[in-house]
């Protein structure tokens, strides 16, 4: 490895021995180390039974019992616990724990829980819960207030405040310049580490939450980084610029935050500096805000092939009615592209109406093969995977992987077939229909995303719908057309 | 907000301006905050031209060239730059930057593209990147190798390195176990800020990869955690029991990489302590090695969904062909249920041969609605946001959501079906079998995820399989059912 793998921790414990400063061994220690309460079960969930304790002891009005058992919970937790709340407990709940409703219990909450909580508020207690809050979470709060509420919220901040909250809406929905903090410690590279380390003990309002120090010229923009593990590390006459890493990852104010996240993953960064058009300074983005935006945003790729909106469980029935029914009322249009196919064969059906029995098969295995091409195409699209070099060794790839499919299945059916009907020309029909269909299905899998993607629309939202319409249009058509042209119905 | 959101380093570099330190301002500075090399698009990938020059290059076997262009990379480009190359290409490529083929640039490979390199490797060149690597990176790619291989690399490496190794292959695969680092920094909380700081300038083998201190007690048991920055913001003589964060996630060895992903991002950390059976620190987690996992599992969820398997664009064909047909074979099982429910109301067809042309309607459109309800009860799921406690609370709020979703749907398909028809009995058929379809499919949607979950299944792998099925054939049922039993077909 790298380096010593020897566990490093009892170098320390032995060094300090060496050092003289002998170790004492309180036994009330041995407990602090487990920090899992009994609130939860082992995978990270809350405890059902703890949730229907609280539900109960909500119903009776015993506040303080309520108040004795969520005070020892992390702010995650307690902010998890609305979400598994029924919807009217949740006020009371909140009424209940008033001062324990942190910055942080409403950051971390889901959105949905959070929006329902916060429209029982006046601007004036949502503004004293945003001027906890970080930056970033505050603007997120904000922006997901209705315009009144939002306007008696930013009059009841102070004016600083207000005005960073401001500045930040200005950038666009999910650019770098909204998830950025502006509290962030940047020095110069004349500085030497005792400098720098001086200067953070003498200012108490700076943030905890930094992990590397930002080096900048007199004009405000980045020259390089010092991890603090770094500035830790080295005697304290070294200068900055001798241990910056002059190389770094700048995040433009105006990026997408998929594009930010993916810069983070590549890079294996932890925190970034965000510049303006200039290439100034203007803020920091860490990677525990990233988190959330990788996991959103391949969640909102699943939820988008499937056509479910937003499609969080806390999210009120009529907005999730509103996004599936738009989607359940394409999908009957293109529905019907694939019905009018079948009606002009309708004549061949009546001759052999076993063909309507089988002609499901070929439609919906096509399509599967369609949806598992274009889940690896919409994916390898988001997280920059298949780009313009790759793009026709990807088609070919497909393309060998439909063909292996198709003639597998067509054999599988076909041999099917011909132990039911014994009808040598029906077996025929089927396996070329079914292996056209799982060939046109990969095609159209790979196709139809990277045209959307060329054409600067997201692939995730539509394909579906293309996808499938292709493979029920074409499933239909080579089946019952093959069948009308081999004379397998005698017309 | 929680700390003043003025910009620190402006206060950084007006105290170093009082401290009498003027900065100075050499020109060719300005240059150096700017990193993205002309290698890259705007959207953190590698120029197709880019690549297009190394293909060429390496077909002209001009090597000299090539190592220029490729020197400046990142490693994380260097290994981009692979899996855009062709195949033909990587191995050449490999041999033409080899001195630039570190640790980093095979750990960051995707890895197929490694496996693939690898082969052409002998167990001692393994051994010699494998010991440039982290722990964690090293353990992935030993357990990638086949079994001989393995062996020939175990032997290769230093005893110490070839321990380690083999404990973490001792734990179960995606284990807490198998992604710690073992080189972390570990203190006892007798010592003052100063004691640490002087331990971590004595010690030039430490990592340089952490972000906390973790304190332990003299059985080597965590009992707290000290951020960096609260370090250095410390005065030397504070101890570190008095500035300490007693309470922390800790991570049992065990523990699913996936449950470690989701404690991760619920209690927003940067790293943990990983703890064995008697709750010894044996290991750290850092967060950039949980940002691969996460995106890694919401992708597998969006793959399993859609039967693709692995579903990586460099995974080999034949590995995908397997998983895929396997997926196929399976649907076309399921098929045949609603091809042998329509065969029983082939009569009924007969008489009617319009039915054939309407019912994949019936069942496409139920399927969508089911599909849709599936892909959000799978994520509520992973994310462990749907538990017992909510459980029944999410069943009723899809069963709201399709009797809306129904309603609509069967008025519009009503609508255009009168349209054509002109027939009210066929109307009253379709809309009330499309609107029973919808409520099915949302049914399923929730009800067999959750049942695969509560049986210990993974919802994402099996659940499109039955919900398909099922909307498939009670599709088809009720829609020609409906159509026999009201003497529709006048039979």
């Amino acid at each position: 490895m790298k380096k010593s793998t020897i566990d490093n921790a009892e170098t320390a414990m032995d060094e300090q021995e060496k050092n003289g400063l002998a170790p004492d061994q309180p036994d009330s220690l041995e407990e602090r180390g487990s920090s899992i309460p009994n609130s939860q079960e082992e995978e990270n969930r809350l405890a059902s039974e703890f949730v229907r304790q609280i539900v109960s002891l909500i119903e009776e009005g015993d506040n303080q019992a309520v108040y004795d058992m969520v005070a020892p919970l992390h702010p995650a937790d307690i902010a998890e616990l609305f979400a598994q709340a029924p919807v009217e407990i949740r006020r009371p709940l909140a009424a209940a724990i008033t001062d324990l409703m942190s910055g942080e219990v409403i950051s971390e909450m889901n959105e949905w829980v959070r929006e329902d909580l916060l429209k029982s508020l006046t601007g004036q207690e949502v503004a004293n819960i945003i001027a906890q809050l970080d930056l970033d979470d505050a603007v997120v709060i904000v922006s997901e207030l209705d315009a009144q509420k939002q306007q008696e919220t930013l009059q009841a901040l102070s004016s600083e405040d207000r005005a960073a909250i401001e500045r930040a809406l200005s950038f666009p929905l999910e650019s770098a310049g909204r998830m950025m903090q502006r509290n962030l410690v940047a020095v110069h590279e004349n500085m030497s580490v005792g400098d720098v380390i001086h200067y953070l003990r003498q200012n108490d309002d700076l943030t905890t939450d930094f992990w590397e120090v930002f080096v900048v010229d007199p004009s405000h923009r980045p020259i390089g980084t010092c991890k603090l593990s770094k500035l830790l590390r080295m005697p304290r006459h070294a200068l900055i610029q001798d241990i910056m890493q002059p190389e770094q990852t700048l995040i433009p104010v105006t990026m997408d935050q998929e594009e930010v996240a993916l810069r983070f993953q590549k890079y294996g960064l932890i925190s970034a500096a965000v510049v303006d058009e200039s290439g100034r300074l203007v803020g920091m983005i860490t990677v525990d805000d990233i988190i959330h935006i990788i996991r959103d945003e391949a969640d909102e790729d699943i939820l988008k092939l499937s056509g479910a909106g937003d499609g969080d469980i806390n999210e009120p029935v009529l907005d999730s009615y509103k996004s599936r029914v738009r989607w359940l009322i394409t999908n009957l249009g293109t529905a019907l592209v694939a019905s009018t196919i079948i009606g002009f064969f309708e004549g061949t059906i009546a001759r052999m109406v076993e063909l309507a029995t089988l002609m499901p098969i070929v439609a919906g295995v096509g399509g599967n093969a369609g949806s598992q091409t274009m889940a690896v195409t919409v994916r390898a699209l988001a997280t920059n995977q298949l780009t313009a070099s790759n793009c026709v060794r990807s088609i070919t790839r497909e393309l060998r992987i439909a063909l292996l499919n198709g003639l597998t299945v067509a054999c599988v059916l076909g041999a099917g077939t011909w132990l039911v009907f014994h009808n040598v020309l029906l077996t025929e029909v089927i396996a070329l229909a079914i292996m056209s269909n799982i060939i046109i299905g990969g095609l159209a899998g790979v196709l139809v995303p990277l045209t959307f993607d060329r054409a600067g629309s997201d692939p995730a939202v539509a394909s579906s719908i293309f996808v499938t319409m292709t493979t029920d249009a074409m499933g239909f058509l080579t089946f019952l057309g093959l069948a009308t042209v081999s004379g397998l119905t005698g017309a």
